[in-house]
């Protein structure tokens, strides 16, 4: 077994093209032993998002802190603490921070991707 | 995309032999279009538990609020808000209320288990 708090995992800027204010800590993945699929949280600044983009694998997320709007092929939607997306593989999806405060979410993935 | 609140999905008691006062949303799962992995919320109230068991699949896991006890083979940890854990195949474990408040915890599982 391994405990320990996300903030003993460092947070690391995301320099994908299209992201801005945005960091990942990777909490569960190769390294912690995961073989299935991997936990992220992210950390958005006000006024940062991540990049709009597609990919084959799915994202299961659930938001802790902060308001955003998650953005896909089917439109906006503001999103806050306690919502869960599930976004499906392959569908063009963004999220941002449109609030004041930092946003913070899960955001897991499959090992396979 | 499915966009929700946790709290739109229901709480149903766990009735596992070895539970005590938990229960548990699935919050994503094969009837949300997920193939790879499920999220699933737990709620504990004070004194209550889950089995004390083994099983040949992973648990991710993230402490969304109150406190609690992890239990596992390699002893006894106390954990709280903002923790991670990741309990590996075979590993006997349990988790625990062992605060006043409502323990809540995210946990997650391969879909081949």
């Amino acid at each position: 077994m391994k405990v320990f708090s996300y903030r003993e995992v460092k947070a690391e800027e995301v320099t994908e093209e299209g992201a801005a204010k945005i960091k990942v800590r990777w909490l569960i993945d190769e390294k912690t032993g995961a073989k299935n699929f991997f936990m992220r949280m992210f950390e958005v600044e006000p006024g940062g998002y991540s990049p709009l983009h597609t990919h084959p694998w799915e994202h299961e997320i659930f938001i802790l802190e902060g308001e955003g709007t998650v953005v896909s092929e089917e439109g906006e939607r503001k999103v806050g603490p306690g919502d869960v997306i599930f976004i499906p593989p392959n569908e063009k999806h963004q999220l941002k921070n449109t609030g004041n405060q930092k946003f913070k979410f899960l955001c897991l993935i499959p090992s396979t991707k």
